[in-house]
């Protein structure tokens, strides 16, 4: 069973996974994707992954069997389970709890070569609306307060199958980073009773020199404080605050802008390895810390998708101060991501 | 001018440094480093970096010449500059200040090949020296309200030459980081009147599952919620909260455990690439954001080594939610730790 450990020092939880048990030797990290070899999300392999969870698929074809176009499948290697109550455990002065969560795949296409953002606008709306039902689904359990949905594409990046696929991991905790912003944004409104992300938009609107993208519902920015070059966040221009939500218009919308994104990063830097995490509001189903805890976020909190090209490495400084050096100008990525040919 | 922009979201500072413009085809990374080619930081070269700042030198010879031993020179791409007046400036809901600061570069040995550990313990303890004696003189200026020492071993933990060196940054902020350690630490003292850092030295020492090297004044241990396999933070055992005001004899004993901790990692893991960060007190000498804001310090925080082997790649759940998956567990990575044959 995982298990989950509080730091007192440094103030944040780890996942201590014993899924993959590892020895020193076990850490010779590749370059490159190997080619050729055997791929688990590929169309006839769909025994070799956990049973499906979830899948659009032709009339007539069975789960688990070729005909799908989107699949959804448990990891299977999760970081977290989803078996067991929770339990909070102190030892001496350490935290623990047993790792209760959820951990899944969804594999965008059986085309194993394509680029997110190369599948036909259809295609791409269909895995956005499928975070949807994933996210609506996960946050009816109530144990889980926090669902995170990321992309690693490229092996510097993190992804471990060269597949197209994204992931999807619901913790048992609010994450630092995604309780930081809900922390801000509720002092925003609290002082202000606006919200801070709204503010944001209206300032590069006006602005300008950071607009990426700005069609139908959505903006993409690289934001002022970038901490990586070439740093781009995508936000729906009207207030939003929890991606499940979302309309179908909004998430047609949300495809166009995505595959924009996505291609104009892809011309400018030639395929980048890049992240991309969907911070949507807190699972406000979840049995809450107190009474209320979440009781503004409707108003405060605005989705987003954050995307981190991978293009420097991080550093002694960097985990040692919690502090970036970006070696672009935002405004210049920005100028870069406009101007490039498509 | 480099210039410091705060993210209002995210609440974080980030340098952006127009030091290096970069274009987008700049961003290819190197996979290890080049052989035989020119290193600025070897004997003879010394004319090739900007005007040394110290050095520990054979009676005789002179500065800028060959005859040293450790020397410290302004790195030549700095991240932040010393010259200057602090200016903070709004920038419609943003907030941003000019580049102020210092970055230096201590190169520890004339050999090019040598690693750390492999040092003889004098030498060792004269770059340990040297870490007190730039951190002493650093704390003088008032703008400075940190000074962060780290270094970078191998091309995936960020080092950008191959030569031995520790870089230094002092910056016109409190990092992040290292703010909530001493969040964390007063928090804890104010409650308990006793050093959290203590407490957790005296339950590893209990416990022992997790200690790697436990040797004079000196422990070394895997933190319970280590955020990386073989994950090791060094400590003294003594309450002790600003590395600059080290006793000769301390900092002798801590070149003790640095190089056998060193040796056991590159023994474990054949010659991992890492980041290590020194966590020491804030500069006291700084002008404080109020009077009396550290006025415990001395009591509540207590200095550190914090040593990150950098086997496993951060992704996109990383990134989105400042949460690690830890492939393994921190009383296994202690126990091989403890038995490598060195």
């Amino acid at each position: 069973m995982p298990e989950l450990r509080f730091d007192p020092i440094q103030q944040r939880w780890v996942i201590i996974s014993t899924e993959r048990g590892r020895r020193p030797s076990d850490f010779h990290q590749p370059t490159e994707h190997s080619k050729g070899s055997f791929c688990p999300f590929c169309e006839g392999n769909e025994t070799t992954t956990p049973s499906e969870i979830y899948a659009i698929r032709d009339n007539g074809t069975s789960p688990n069997e070729p005909g799908w176009k989107v699949r959804v499948v448990p990891n299977k290697f999760p970081a977290l389970k989803i078996e067991g109550n929770i339990e909070r455990i102190g030892e001496g002065m350490y935290d623990k709890m047993n790792g209760i969560g959820a951990h899944e795949v969804i594999i965008e296409t059986p085309d194993h070569d394509i680029q997110l953002h190369e599948l036909e606008h259809d295609h791409l709306t269909d895995v956005l609306r499928t975070y949807r039902l994933r996210l609506k689904d996960l946050m009816l359990d109530d144990r889980l307060r926090y669902v995170l949905i990321f992309r690693n594409h490229g092996v510097v990046a993190g992804a471990s199958l060269a597949h197209p696929h994204t992931q999807i991991i619901a913790t048992p905790i609010t994450p630092k980073t995604v309780a930081l912003e809900f922390e801000s944004a509720l002092a925003h409104y609290s002082l202000k009773e606006r919200c801070l992300f709204c503010d944001v938009i209206r300032q590069e609107l006006e602005d300008g020199r950071r607009v990426v993208y700005n069609k139908d519902d959505f903006i993409a920015f690289t934001p002022f404080a970038s901490r990586f070059p070439f740093e781009v966040w995508i936000m729906p221009k009207e207030h939003s605050f929890d991606y499940s939500q979302s309309e179908d218009g909004l998430i047609e919308s949300f495809a166009k802008a995505v595959k924009e994104v996505l291609a104009r990063l892809n011309a400018s830097l030639e395929n980048p390895p890049y992240n991309y995490i969907l911070h949507t509001g807190p699972n406000i189903n979840a049995k809450p810390v107190r009474p209320g805890h979440w009781g503004s976020i409707k108003y405060d909190f605005h989705w987003h998708l954050e995307i981190i090209p991978r293009l420097t490495r991080i550093a002694g400084f960097e985990w040692g101060s919690g502090f970036y050096i970006n070696p672009v100008q935002p405004e210049e990525s920005a100028k870069f991501l406009r101007e490039v040919e498509l």
